[in-house]
């Protein structure tokens, strides 16, 4: 017998598409769902629909935004010399929260994996290489590319990717250390981490 | 600086609502739909709609269902002198799983707890005193009633509550078995469940 109405197997298939929802969460999930009052649902349908209609790439920037440029690209009070590259727009929120970056963003929506095939084509990098020029950027001319891209091998394949790329063009490349995190004990460092500590050392 | 566009903030805070979902599953759920193709979000949309729209709860045994009476109390292949009680609609899919159970269910929608202020009139158990009568289960007598709630003190209180209420009635009630779980360890095993086994021991 078909433990579930085929209206609740559907619901349920949905959720599991979601990721990092796996067959418990996704009945959790439509079982929460059937209960909610008409009103809850239907506030996060329309939050649903809102998002797919109102949310673009902002055209130079590539973060996700409601309004074209996007909030950061638009900012008066952002240094439009600094661009720090991402791969993904969440990524973002990570540098915002610090409050100490006041330079402008690009996202990349990736990074190189040979692996998984992705080549440097399927990066946004297009509008990255016309921003270095000063009039696609308000008549000023880019100081220094921070790369933030993931701490992973895709994602320092993709910064030494952008370093050579951008170098050759006279503008100062950068990328964000990595070491051991603040707060935890070096018991615990696995060692890669503790090898980019040791070699990143400074006088202090 | 506000970090993400208004759209993309509703749509986190939607996803924050549900069960199981924290800040960060609901930033990443978000970012996943706004990436997804619009016939995608369409169909999980339809799918909401649809569970909304359709389900509700069965008249006789108060399990979530499509048609009325549900698919378990209509079906002419199952006993009707054994009725199952569990507290939610989901606990049902365990016992099915097993492939031995034959009888028909009875879903409370909750369990006793005098902590969260639930009493006996916030389950769904009038329906589960009328199916008793013969003239109310197609002619068929109950014979018995398994009291499936789960073994926590809010289910163990609820057998307890049904087996005052039921055997007056002269319906013979029983509970599921509690103790060690198939595959387990005794090294690993918490005292209480290990209490349970050993005052649950069987001659073999």
């Amino acid at each position: 017998m078909l433990e579930y109405a085929e209206p609740v197997t559907k619901l349920i298939d949905e959720f599991k598409r979601l990721p990092g929802i796996g067959s418990k969460s996704a009945q959790r999930l439509a079982f929460h769902i059937m209960r909610l009052p008409e009103a809850d649902v239907e506030r996060l349908i329309d939050a649903l629909q809102e998002v797919k209609r109102k949310i673009r790439l902002c055209s130079e920037c590539n973060n996700l935004t409601d309004v074209d440029p996007c909030r950061f690209c638009s900012s008066p009070t952002r240094d439009r010399s600094i661009i720090c590259v991402v791969e993904e727009p969440y990524n973002l929120v990570a540098i915002e929260k610090t409050r100490s970056y006041r330079g402008l963003y690009h996202v990349l929506h990736g990074s190189l994996s040979p692996v998984r095939g992705i080549g440097p084509e399927m990066l946004r990098l297009d509008n990255l290489l016309a921003r270095l020029k000063p009039e696609n950027n308000q008549g000023v001319k880019v100081k220094e590319v921070i790369l933030a891209t993931n701490p992973t091998t895709e994602g320092e394949a993709t910064a030494i990717y952008l370093s050579h790329l951008l170098k050759p063009l006279g503008v100062r490349t950068t990328r964000i250390a990595m070491g051991m995190p603040v707060g935890s004990d070096l018991e615990y460092v696995d060692e890669v981490t503790m090898d980019k500590a040791l070699a990143n050392r400074h006088e202090i």
